[in-house]
C-alpha cells in the first residue's frame, strides 16, 4: 500500500500570501473604483538592466547555431564563466577567497534553502528566528524534524529564536542544543541587519556546539553601511560551520529568471551518529548533481553581465531607486510618529503597528482606509505580531502616493 | 551535534558518465591524435528551433521594459499559457482530458522524477527496471528506502526488475509486494517501448495493489509507430494510480534550457499508514511551491513556442534527423551481424556486445579500434551486462562514418 509522507499533514494550511489575495480580492469585489498599491510580497517592478537584455539575446542567438549551441551543463554545478565572476565580485572584493567549486549555481536560494536539510540528518534541531521566512520552517517539518503545529502556529521540536526590537531583530545565542540554524541578514521580514560582532558570536557558538549555520544572504545588495559584512565568511572561522546562500533575485531581478548559488566550503564538516566527521560539500554536490540538471545557459550568461561594468552600474542605479522608495517610506512613516526599523539596508520596513492594533487588524485598517496593501507581521511568526512590512519594491510614483495617502489617516 | 544523512554513504561512488570521461581522457593522453565520435550521453547537438529562438528574443524583450516585466510566477505551477498548450497538444490529441492545474511546470524531468518521491513515506517499497536510470535509484536511497549496496551493486530492500530480449525489455509483473514503480518508456537505455497492453497490465496491477506508478515519458516524441501509446492516461483507470513526467529536453532540445512538466492527477490517492486515502495532488502542489519558485518566463514562452505551427514542424524536423540517425546506425549493425534493440521509437540503439564481451570490454574495444565512444550496458544495472547503449544524437555526418569505422572491425 502506497503511503504518503505525513510529516506533510502537519503543515498548516494557511499561507500568508493566499490569504492575502483572498482579502484583496474580497475588498476590490465592494470596492471596484479602489485604486490599491500593492507594498506586499517581495518581488521587484524595475526591468532588467540593458546589460542583462544585450547577454540574453546574444546567449539565445548562440543557442541558434550548431556550432555554439550547448546542452547539458557538464560541470553540474554552474559554468565556470559564472562561478569565477561570482567568486572575484562577490568574494575577493571582501577578502574572502573560495575554491570554483565550493560554489554551486543553482536556480533559486528559495530551492537551495529549501533542499540543503535533505544532506543532514533527520534527527539534528533546527533553530530559527521568529519572524522568519516560511520556507525554512517548512521545508523541515515535510523532512520530519518536528512534531504537530502547537499554538501560535509553532512546531514541536523547533527552536524559535525570538527577534524583537528589544534585541535589535538579532536572536539571542540558543540556551538548549541545536544543530541547525538558518539565519538571514538582511533580514526577510524585518530588514534588520547584523554586525561582523554579532554574527561572530554565531559562528564561534556553532564551532563550539558542533552546529552548522544556514546563512540567507539574498538581500546582500541592498546593504549600505560600510560596516555590516556582506559574507559570512568575513567572520574568521564561519567556513568551517557555514553554508551561505545568494541570489540574483532581488540583486538583479532575476525573480523571473531564476538564478542564485549556494557556497559549501570545503573545510566544513559534519559528523555520523557515532562521531566520525564527514566533509558535507561532496554530500552537496552529489545531491545537486543526482536532483538537479543546471540552470538555462541564457540564464547563467544573463547572471554573468550582471558582473560586467555596464551591468554592475545599471543594477546599482535600480537598487538605489528601491532604497529611495525605502527611505521615502522610513522617514514618511517616522514623521508620522510611527515605530519604524529596516529600510536602511534592506528593501524591507518593518512597523510597530499603531495602538496595539494586531497584524492582520492594521492589514484591514490600512486596505479599506488607505487602500494599500501590506504584509502582516504575524504571518512571518508568533513574534512578528504587533509588527507590519512594507516593501521597497513598487513604483516612486506609487509610494510618494502611498505615503500621502498615510498622511491622510 | 550536527549529523549527515547516513543515507548518502551508502550511494555508490563510481557514477557511469565520469568514469567513461575519465577513460576517454585515458585514451587522447595516448593518442592525441585520435578523433573520437561520440555517441555515450544522451545530450542533443541541434540548435534550437527558430520559432523557440524568436520567442526566447521576444520574451527577453518583455523583461526589459516596466510595462511588459514578469518578476515570479504566482501560480507556482507554470503560466497558464503553456499548461493550456502542453494540455491541447500533448493531451487532448491523445484523447486524455486534463484539468489546467493537474500540470505542473518545472526545471527538468531529472528533477521531477528525483523530487516526487518525497511526497511518500519513507515505508514504501521502490522497484525499478534493470537496467535503469540511475536517477530513479540514487534518490530513494537519499530518502532511505533502501539497504546497502550488495552484490552486482543492487541496493537491499529496492526490487529490481531485470529487463532482457527475453521479456522485450518490458519487465514482468512484481510477485513481491511493490508500492512505487517507475517506468519510462520509451525505455532510456534500452530504446524500448511498451504496447497499451502493456501498460494495461501494470495499470491494473497498482490499482490491485494499491500501489503507484511514476512513468517517464520524456522520449515520448521519438514514438513513431502509431500503436504505442505517448501517455499513460491513455489506459483506462491510469489516471487514479499514476504520475507522467515529460520534458522539452530531447522533445525540442532543451537540455541546456531546463523546461519540463509532471502531471499529477486529482483521482490520485495515496494513504496514511491507518490506511485512510489521502490525496495526492495537493501534496506535491505543496511540496513545488514550498521548494521551487518557478521557471524562467523566458524559458517558458520558448517552451510555448515548440507548439507554435512553426515549431511543431522544426522540432519534427530536428527529430527526423535524429531518428535517421538511429536507423542508419541500428540497420548498419545488423548488416554487420550484430543483434540490436531499440533505435525505432527511441533514440537510443541498445545492441548485444559480440562474443560475449562485457559491457566495459566492448566499450574500452569500441574506443580503442574505432575510436567511437558509447555507454556500457553494465552501468546502468546488472542486467545491462553483456549490452552497451548508442544514441542517435550525433551530428549525420559523423554517424556515416561512425557506421564506415564499426564496418571495418
Amino acid at each position: 500500500m502506497i503511503t504518503v509522507n505525513e510529516n506533510f499533514l502537519k503543515l498548516q494550511a494557511g499561507y500568508l500570501f493566499p490569504e492575502i489575495g483572498r482579502r484583496i480580492k474580497a475588498f476590490t469585489a465592494k470596492n471596484p473604483g479602489a485604486d490599491i498599491i500593492k507594498m506586499g510580497i517581495g518581488d521587484v517592478t524595475q526591468p532588467l538592466a540593458p546589460a542583462i537584455i544585450e547577454a540574453m539575446h546574444k546567449a539565445a542567438d548562440e543557442m541558434a547555431c550548431l556550432n555554439t549551441f550547448r546542452g547539458y551543463d557538464d560541470s553540474g554545478i554552474g559554468y565556470e564563466f559564472l562561478r569565477q565572476a561570482i567568486l572575484d565580485n562577490d568574494y575577493k572584493t571582501r577578502g574572502v577567497d573560495l575554491d570554483l567549486d565550493e560554489i554551486f549555481v543553482s536556480d533559486g536560494a528559495k530551492c537551495d534553502t529549501a533542499n540543503m536539510q535533505e544532506i543532514f540528518g533527520t534527527d539534528n534541531i533546527v533553530a530559527v528566528t521568529d519572524p522568519v521566512y516560511p520556507v525554512y520552517v517548512d521545508t523541515n517539518v515535510m523532512a520530519g524534524r518536528s512534531g504537530q503545529a502547537g499554538g501560535k502556529g509553532r512546531y514541536e521540536g523547533i527552536v524559535y529564536m525570538p527577534c524583537s526590537a528589544e534585541n535589535d531583530f538579532v536572536p539571542a545565542l540558543p540556551t538548549e542544543p541545536v544543530d541547525i540554524i538558518y539565519l538571514c541578514f538582511p533580514n526577510n521580514p524585518t530588514g534588520a541587519v547584523a554586525s561582523k560582532e554579532q554574527l561572530k558570536a554565531w559562528v564561534d557558538y556553532a564551532r563550539d556546539n558542533k552546529a552548522v549555520i544556514l546563512y540567507d544572504s539574498a538581500y546582500e545588495a541592498y546593504i549600505a553601511d560600510e560596516k555590516i559584512p556582506h559574507s559570512i565568511y568575513e567572520v574568521e572561522g564561519a567556513k568551517e560551520v557555514t553554508i551561505e546562500f545568494r541570489s540574483f533575485s532581488k540583486t538583479a531581478g532575476f525573480t523571473g529568471v531564476r538564478c542564485a548559488y549556494s557556497v559549501v566550503p570545503k573545510s566544513l564538516t559534519a559528523y555520523k551518529s557515532d562521531g566520525s566527521a564527514v566533509d558535507v560539500r561532496p554530500l552537496w554536490a552529489r545531491r545537486h548533481c543526482t536532483k538537479f540538471n543546471g540552470v538555462s545557459y541564457i540564464t547563467q550568461r544573463a547572471a554573468e553581465a550582471v558582473y560586467s561594468a555596464n551591468g554592475k552600474k545599471q543594477v546599482r542605479d535600480t537598487i538605489k531607486l528601491y532604497m529611495e522608495n525605502a527611505a521615502r517610506i522610513r522617514e514618511g512613516l517616522i514623521r508620522l510618529g510611527y515605530i519604524v526599523y529596516g529600510g536602511l539596508n534592506a528593501p524591507y520596513i518593518w512597523l510597530k503597528t499603531p495602538d496595539d492594533m494586531t497584524s492582520w487588524d492594521f492589514f484591514d485598517y490600512l486596505l479599506k482606509e488607505a487602500n494599500i496593501v501590506g504584509t502582516p507581521g504575524s504571518g512571518f511568526g508568533a513574534a512578528g505580531e504587533g509588527y507590519f512590512r512594507l516593501t521597497a519594491f513598487a513604483l516612486p510614483e506609487n509610494v510618494k502616493i502611498a505615503m500621502e495617502r498615510f498622511a491622510r489617516l
